[in-house]
Formats: C-alpha cells, sequence, structure tokens
C-alpha cells in the first residue's frame, strides 16, 4: 500500500485510521453479522451510530437544545434551492453575499425562488478577498443573509465572521469544523460533507428550532427541513454509510481536539503561504488578510509552468493541485486530514521546481 | 468473522465477494494511493467508476441509445416529488396507480404539486394484490401513468407490467434487476439503490430523452432531470462512494447472469411460499397471483407469536424478518444478493417453530 498526498479540493483526503477502521468493519460491523451499508436503518444497531454523528457534531460545535442537527442527501448544492424554497417566500427578500463561485451558485439557486439582495459583491475580483467590515449593505427585515465562509476556489475566507440582524446562514462547505467558531451568531450552517466531514453524498444542516419553525409548510415533504427535523433525518432512509463516515471521522476530530486542530491549520497554511511570499515566482491569489486555510491558491508565471508544476508534483506523489477548471492556477486544498507531511513535501516540490524553471 | 442471513427490506444484503473487493480496495483503490471516497469526481479514475456503473446498468437494462442513465441523490422518496415538479404542470393531470404504502406515497407527493387521477385503488386490501387486467382507469391525455412494481411492504408485486397509452413511469426500487423486463414500454424508471444496487443513499433513474426535454425549465437547478442528463450526474458531487459499489453489484449480475438471477429469485421465492401454502399456521399475505418474488409476507395465529418467531428466528442468525411497523407480521426480503442457503435455514425454522408453537 502506498498512499499519496491528496490536495483535492473534495471528496477529499480522510483520515488513515478512518479508513483502516472502515475497512477492518466493512464485512462485520462489530459482530453483528452485517456490513453497515447493509442493516436496517430502523434497527438498534445503525441507530447507534446515527446518535454518536449528530452528537459527535453537536459536542464539536458546542450546539444547544436550540439547535438541531439533520443529515439532508444532495450536498450543499441542493441547499442552495432548499433554502430559498423553506424561507424565502412572495413580498420577502433575503440578503447574500457574492464572495466567489459558490456564493454566486447561492444566489442564482435563490432568486429562481424569491427576491435576493446582494449585500456586497466581491465575486470577480483579483486578488480574490471577501467583504471588509461594514461593506456589507444588509436589508432591515430581511428573512435571512447569506454568507459562504470560505471560497474554495478562490481561496479567501472570511476571517471575522459577521454578525447580522437578519438570521445568518452559512455556507461552510469547505471549512465546518475546521477553526471555532460561535454557532450562536447564525440561525443555519450548512455543509456538503466531502471536505471535513466524510465522503460525499449529503450535507450536514444544523439549523435553529425557531428558525427552522417558520418554513414554508407546502413543500413537497422531502424539500421541507421540518420533515428532517421532526423525524430525525429517518422519514426515508437516510445515507447510512456517509453517516457512518462522518462519524468515525467526527470520534477523530474529537480525540485531536477542535482547537488543537484548527492550531494545525493554521500552521499548514502558513508553510505554504510562506513559501509563496518568499518567491516572486509564485503570487498567491488572495489578498493576505483573506487567506484560506483549507485551500491554498497561487499563480505562476505562465499557464504552461503551471501544468508543467501540477503533472511534476504528481509524479512524486501530490496529487490534485491543478486549480479550478473556471480559474486555473494552482490550488493546494489542505482540509483537516491532510497531513503536516503533506505540506512540508508540497513546499519541498515548490523550491526545486522554481530552481529548475523559475 | 461469521455473517448472519440478513432479511432486512432495504438498506438489504449485499453480496459477499462485492463487499471483501470494496475492503480490500478501502485505502488504495488499484494502486492510485487513495480511496475511492477520497478521489475528485472529476479525475480520471472515478470516471472510469462513473462509466462502468452507467454501462452495467445500459447492459443489464437493454438501454437503447434513447434512454438516459442518472444518478439522483435523495432515494425514491425525493423521486416522489421530481416527477411531478418536472412533469405535472398546471391543467395537466397525471394517473397514479394506489397499490399499497409506496404508491400511496408517490401519490400523497404529486397531489402537493399538480393534478392526480388514481387509476385504481387497492391499496388497503387484504389479502394484498396489485390491479388486474383492464382494472385500472386511465386517463386520456395523461403525462404520465405512476406504478409501483413490488409493494415492498405488502408483498405484491405486478406480474404483467401493464402497457399505458401515456407515458408509463415506474418506481422498481425493490425489485429493479431482479426480472427482466421491456424497457420500451416505459418512459422513466426509477429506484432507491438500497434493495438490488448498493448502499443507500441515491436513486437511479433511467429516462427517455424525448420524456426528459418536456420537464420544467424553471425548477431549481438541482430539481430538474435535464440537469443531471446534461452534466452526466456530474453537474455538483455525486455520491462517488455509492455510485462505485452499485458497479460492483451490478458488475456481480452481469458474471451471474440477470436471466439466471431471475431463475433464482423465483426458486428462492417458491420455496418460502411453499412451505407457507404447506401449513395452516403461517398464512400469506398476498394473493398468490400477485405474491412478490422480493418481499416475501406471511401472519402467524396471533401478534404474540409472531414477535416470538422473530425474535426466535434472531437468535439462530435469521434477522430482520419483522414485518413493516405499518402493518405487523412477517416479512423475508430475499433481494438478488440474498443466498438460496438463508431461505433454506429459514424454511427449516419455519418447521421446526411450528413444531413447538403449532
Amino acid at each position: 500500500m502506498s498512499r499519496i498526498y491528496n490536495f483535492s479540493a473534495g471528496p477529499a483526503v480522510l483520515p488513515l485510521e478512518v479508513l483502516e477502521e472502515a475497512r477492518d468493519e466493512m464485512v462485520d460491523y462489530k459482530g453483528s453479522g452485517m456490513s453497515v451499508m447493509e442493516m436496517s436503518h430502523r434497527g438498534k444497531v445503525y441507530a447507534a451510530i446515527h446518535e454518536e454523528a449528530k452528537q459527535n457534531l453537536r459536542d464539536l460545535l458546542g450546539l444547544t437544545d436550540d439547535y438541531d442537527v439533520i443529515f439532508v442527501q444532495g450536498g450543499a448544492s441542493l441547499q442552495f434551492a432548499m433554502l430559498p424554497m423553506n424561507f424565502l417566500g412572495e413580498g420577502k427578500v433575503a440578503d447574500y453575499v457574492a464572495s466567489g463561485n459558490w456564493g454566486a451558485q447561492a444566489i442564482k439557486q435563490a432568486r429562481l425562488v424569491g427576491q435576493v439582495n446582494v449585500a456586497a459583491d466581491c465575486e470577480k475580483e483579483i486578488p480574490t478577498r471577501m467583504p471588509r467590515d461594514g461593506e456589507c449593505k444588509w436589508t432591515p427585515g430581511a428573512v435571512y443573509a447569506h454568507i459562504t465562509s470560505n471560497e474554495t476556489i478562490s481561496g479567501a475566507q472570511w476571517k471575522n465572521l459577521p454578525k447580522t440582524e437578519a438570521p445568518l446562514v452559512a455556507d461552510m462547505s469547505s471549512d465546518i469544523l475546521s477553526r471555532p467558531f460561535d454557532i450562536r451568531d447564525f440561525a443555519m450552517v450548512y455543509a456538503g460533507a466531502q471536505k471535513n466531514l466524510g465522503p460525499a453524498g449529503m450535507a450536514v444542516v444544523v439549523i435553529r428550532k425557531d428558525f427552522a419553525a417558520a418554513g414554508n409548510k407546502a413543500l413537497p415533504t422531502m424539500l421541507k427541513y421540518s420533515t428532517f427535523i421532526d423525524k430525525d433525518s429517518l422519514y426515508n432512509t437516510p445515507p447510512c454509510y456517509s453517516i457512518y463516515m462522518l462519524a468515525l471521522t467526527t470520534r477523530w476530530l474529537k480525540k485531536f481536539g477542535l482547537a488543537n486542530m484548527y492550531r494545525r491549520n493554521v500552521e499548514k497554511a502558513a508553510k505554504l503561504y510562506a513559501a509563496i511570499d518568499a518567491s516572486s515566482f509564485y503570487r498567491g491569489t488572495a489578498l493576505k488578510e483573506f487567506r484560506s486555510d483549507m485551500n491554498v491558491t497561487w499563480r505562476l508565471p505562465t499557464e504552461d509552468l503551471e501544468a508543467q508544476f501540477v503533472s511534476e508534483a504528481k509524479k512524486v506523489g501530490l496529487d490534485g493541485l491543478k486549480g479550478h477548471r473556471s480559474v486555473g492556477g494552482i490550488r493546494a486544498s489542505i482540509y483537516n486530514a491532510f497531513p503536516t507531511e503533506g505540506v512540508d513535501a508540497l513546499v519541498a516540490f515548490m523550491k526545486d521546481f522554481e530552481k529548475k524553471f523559475g
């Protein structure tokens, strides 16, 4: 077995010990005589997995009883639609921040449903960034305000998450559980699972009960947050194996500690940004004050050199460094499970590559 | 390792060799240095898995180029809503057959969207059954007609699938790929994956291109069939690992052969029905002509005896025999991957149990 360093933006690297545990339990989960994939979602064995997944998230996010945790298939992309379908009715307006590709996608889906105010727009700016304090023009009486905490493609991240009068909703797909934050500032937080939480196949939604209660009741059952809340994400068969992997991944994170993880994430990112800043060959894509700890993005002097960088890196086991097809460049995604040794290997490779081609 | 006989209705038993392959490839998929869970859905390694999953389904279902195969998260339950959202517009009517719990759920979701005609209703009849030839009152000009090919809870199955003037749509969640059928009679077939196809976490939708083209274009992107067709189920991150497991499971089925599998399914079911019919202690739930080959349902003289049957069976490694909570009784789900030896063990147990308690 030879594992590579996988810088993919998502699906992304998972902790090796989590994969090994999943492997060892694949055919017979803890003496049940079944794989987790095979067991009834109404049985006791699965119920314990479901509970652990929720409780680990509650513990790591410091949730009070005011919040529910639900598991919804369809990733963050379906959340872009469910959020306005549930809350953005006729005559109402929602605030959105256009901070990059993902913020723009959330806006596009909301506009199919209702009225959107763009509170701030830095979507297409280069260097990439997030809005500055005071830059957002929030709408009085908005039903909610939506931000993207980390733009995976541009490599920009909110460092001081805003506080808003309207219920604040965040797409945290690419930085949830990478750092502590105060959930009490948010009415809802959602995240596709495939970066810091587990494999692709669902979104985790953390939602304040009073906010959820105001949702549209006339929607199809599977598109209402209230269905998932009332039925504990078991109205229909949930993605049991994805939830199992999330339980293992969050168990691993609890053991490591969120504060320790945050410290390690900052250190990993700092090593890459230091390598970028130490050279005029590499140029960081994001403004320094908004540099993401999860997705480090930079350019080389030419696109040809970028292509060569990606392909030479792959040859030495540094995979997935190609920037998103919409923007090009280089992107190193270094989520929680990405090991420090892989960052060190990339820094060394960057120095070598510059020596040869710089 | 000691595997039990798992009669769960879904999630359900998977082929042991498929689970063993998944186990062996968990940490390093074919020398890629990554788990399938960790790899980019835009990369070449995953692309081959995605293609195989689709091609296996195309081969097994005998699809012509007129049909697309797509993977949609949310299970059959989300399909209950997506189908009418896409096709049942203002001033239109769709025909539905109420044949049991699942047919009724499809009707309930369609009524939230548009006008429904119930073409036949045997939902609450005991013994359970499907409509007889000529019993369905189809609506001229209906946008589609919807049936449930196998009612998992009641244990009734269409033996002669109907032909309709309107585009025919079938929920085949619990019997897809258990028997051959002529796809050309259908505009669309969908199935939650967690019975005959793989683990829970998505639905497979087979849809005729001209039918799909008539869909509502104003829906949120993730709720339009056209999105999944146009983007090859890769508009957003698909449930990669579920698709991988489906590729392995359909590869296993291709090796076995669909005709052989159908023969084995009929034989397995016949053994259980023969055991039921040989005794006055057990009473089958479904009318004989509609007995399901996938979900065999029966009653004992009292609910106490049923509870005892389930618990004694569990002690000898026959698990998941409790009927659905909405109807009680006993249910043995014996999908493709369920081994004949497990059926034989259940038949022997039934005889013993009757001797002791009958």
